[in-house]
């Protein structure tokens, strides 16, 4: 079946309207009709080849929502009509020790939705910048949003899970401290996650002019982090830190904000390293580094139920299909609020 | 009182016989005639003031045992002729939440058992390199191995406790396999206390040298680290690594030796700091880079009364204090197996 994508022929070259081909669906395959997919600085790394390993032609996306199309024969927890969605990832091994503990992101078999390897054409995945995906049914989530909330939905999928799955993993909720680095697509989710979860929650930021955005989005303090004094102020006092900001910088300053036995989780890869951090600074509270990516299969469909009971979405600035270059331009400037959202129904355009 | 010491003046001066002052034993006061003291390469960064905020004359000495001399009006738990130990600290604020949580070892008030704020003479505590100690009876552990064990279990009190606490708060014990980085003071006793908290221990070495003591020492493998086909039979295998290399080193060549979730706990802190490890590494199966300090009071006594009953102590080379300056030059090259001790009986000579 030969669908519209948006994507690119090699590196050097902007993104264009593409034919590709989906697989027909198998009997435990799900054939979804994509609505609207969030665009991630994932897609941009990948589809420039500024990581390695990039497969061309590269169609980005992963973080897919839309309606069931059509189910495979042994498919029972979908049926056409229902609103879901895809993330990260499309298949896994399932049968090693993460998978069986819902960690399929771990897997050492993990398929990405885009530039993982396949069986279907060409040999690799094809994301959801496509008017249609085909899923096996384990990697598709539900969605119980309204349907008018839809586009908003999408970041959850990736902006969404990856701040969740620390915050739910090394426990935010009532009593606890939690400072959230970066107010980015990542940081903003974050932010309405931690707050929702009821933790006290501690926006940080190098920016005065998004101390407002920060309290609008929950956070109860804003620090700026430049300050050195408002910094000291929160001297181990934080439970936990999700530090999404992926350039290298100085983690010493956030490790002494941490209590005695916190950990400071990080979800951003940078593409050099961060300045070495102190090893002092672990030693004297026994303190942690770490690092999470994305989440799991449960955990997400957790988290997507979670913020439809809580009714949060994140907060969008939809594009046409035509306007993806232009949109990576202003992300690399940071001049988004606070995730591209494509709208998939100008693929056809 | 005046009592026999070995000590420095100046941080370019060897170091030389002292007399120095005790405390008459207040109520809460256990006064110890020290029999032996192990010696800790934080006695000799200290002596030679290369960390910050040297006090001389300073008398080192952390690794403390002996026999209770005398003992304050209020103290119940210990009489004189008891076996005792001291270990790296000598007083807290004793009301904190980390002192409250007997972590004592991680309380802003903590004073170390040298170069700590005390209001005895000469206004900066004096270690076990000295025939008697006064010491506050919170700070004091009960040794119930063997007199004849005593100077090996001098060690306890600082390379046990320090490997001990980690493995313990990291839970290692039977089903579990965990690595041990570097086999000197630290890393022997590390080996010892794993094994026999029944994990599987795997102990990491630069020498392959080493390979039979770390087999004796209770290792059920070694893995010589420059050995990369070696290295990489544990890829992704140990649920827990403690680094006892203070020396800045490839963290990254430990790391991926962890398994999902799994924690590499530095003990040491090195001088310039290891070379930054790859996020990468921590974020692809949510690891763990963190820090541990000695450990609390509670647990020392925890982990000696596990030593007497398992019958652990550490290996040792007994000294003469007039030995010590040059035991310090062997220490620098790693000419010891695997701790020196301090026979205090001959500070008198």
């Amino acid at each position: 079946m030969t669908v519209k994508a948006y994507g690119a022929h090699a590196a050097d070259k902007p993104l264009e309207s593409l034919d590709i081909t989906r697989r027909a669906p198998g009997p435990h395959d799900v054939q979804i009709d994509i609505a609207f997919c969030g665009v991630c600085h994932s897609d941009l790394h990948t589809v420039r080849a500024e990581w390695a390993g990039t497969l061309f032609p590269c169609v980005p996306g992963h973080e897919i929502v839309g309606r069931v199309a059509s189910v495979g024969a042994h498919v029972t927890d979908f049926k056409a009509g229902d609103l879901v969605g895809v993330g990260c990832m499309v298949d896994s091994c399932q049968h090693c020790a993460d998978c069986d503990d819902g960690l399929e992101n771990y897997c050492d078999g993990m398929v990405g939705t885009y530039n993982g390897a396949t069986a279907d054409a060409p040999g690799h995945t094809l994301g959801g910048y496509s008017e249609q995906i085909v899923v096996h049914e384990r990697f598709v989530l539900r969605v119980s949003h309204s349907a008018d909330q839809l586009a908003a939905v999408a970041p959850l999928l990736c902006a969404g899970i990856t701040t969740w799955s620390p915050l739910r993993h090394w426990n935010a909720g009532p009593g606890k401290r939690v400072g959230i680095v970066g107010i980015g697509g990542l940081g903003h989710m974050g932010i309405k996650l931690a707050r929702a979860m009821g933790a006290h929650v501690v926006a940080f930021t190098t920016s005065e002019s998004k101390r407002a955005d920060a309290l609008a989005l929950g956070a109860h303090e804003v620090i700026v982090s430049r300050d050195a004094e408002a910094m000291a102020s929160q001297t181990k006092s934080l439970d936990l830190i999700v530090n999404t900001v992926a350039a290298p910088h100085d983690l010493d300053a956030f490790l002494n904000l941490l209590k005695r036995d916190a950990t400071m989780v990080l979800v951003g890869a940078p593409a050099t390293p961060h300045p070495s951090p102190q090893v002092f600074n672990l030693i004297t509270k026994r303190r942690a580094i770490a690092g999470s990516m994305i989440g799991g299969i449960p955990e997400t469909q957790e988290m997507l139920d979670f913020c439809a009971e809580h009714n949060i979405v994140a907060d969008i600035e939809m594009i046409r299909a035509d306007e993806i270059n232009a949109a990576y331009e202003r992300m690399l400037k940071g001049d988004v609020k606070y995730r591209f959202v494509i709208d998939n129904a100008t693929l056809a355009a």
